[in-house]
């Protein structure tokens, strides 16, 4: 049961942005530059940091959401979004998504710890300034959105089709629909 | 020196913002309604849990900001950011804002670390449910903002005057101004 009374029973997120439209506003405009904006990154690579980041923080609600917006918008599927979470360093994906991979663990533990090597990694493996600054805060964000989401013990349904009917969403719509 | 090439030399969050106007834009909206908007909380109280989140998460360009701000639009100034950053359970605040600093520490440290028992006692001494949802979302925002100045190894300026002529700037315009 959430911490505070919502005056709804939408599920993680949903709720806290029904609940106070003035923060949703601008909480659903970063999350739709960030994920789905113009990008050198495929939106489903960007969903993937943000369900690994997710995944660090524990935050069950918005692993699942974004594992199923990843899943839903990378040609690999689910499956490469379990194996990211099982072992980000063996997973096969790009050398240049690995090393991002790296950057975004390393600022959601503590971003103070993100040296210029790691940054040298990403780019010998072909990774831009926008990527690498965007990968930043997107993890960065997410440590925002997780501490939100379980700071409230917002719900977070134990159903997968409930991700399965938000990630349609999400990509049909994007995420402006959310503050609406 | 910062990690990526920002083509400016503006300092901390001033400089990402510059580099990337697509985010500064949610960015700054999101702190202007959060630490400016309508609310029962003075901008002075805001200022505050910025600032002592930024302090916990030892962003040292977001300390010195947001206690500068802090400083600069609360009626006790500077000695009662010091003494809150000190001692946040025994400095002379009132003790709704104490609470809602306890929650504070808790969102920023594991945000599924704050108890019913905890949301009660904020509730006890007059915090609204809004306050409380506030607070929460400005402890997570700053693991956002800390985590995005710090990964990308931005410059904090030493001199506090730099820190002052932000605070005046932010005082008398806004956020907003930032994305600009």
């Amino acid at each position: 049961m959430p911490h505070i009374e919502l005056g709804n029973d939408l599920p993680g997120i949903t709720g806290l942005m029904a609940y106070r439209p003035e923060t949703a506003g601008p909480l659903s405009a970063l999350a739709e530059v960030l994920l789905r904006g113009p990008s050198s990154l495929t939106r489903g690579e960007r969903e993937l940091i943000a369900a690994y980041v997710s995944s660090l923080n524990e935050c069950r609600f918005c692993t699942a959401s974004h594992a199923a917006f990843a899943a839903a918008q990378l040609p690999e599927g689910r499956e490469l979004v379990d194996q990211v979470r099982a072992d980000p360093g063996g997973a096969p994906v790009s050398a240049k998504l690995r090393a991002l991979l790296r950057i975004a663990a390393l600022v959601q533990a503590d971003a103070r710890t993100v040296t210029a090597d790691d940054v040298a990694a990403a780019r010998r493996e072909g990774a831009t300034d926008v990527e690498i600054h965007d990968t930043v805060l997107i993890a960065a964000a997410f440590c925002m959105y997780n501490r939100y989401v379980d700071g409230l013990a917002t719900v977070a349904p134990e159903d997968p089709a409930a991700y399965e009917f938000m990630a349609q969403l999400i990509v049909d719509e994007g995420y402006l629909r959310l503050a609406r």
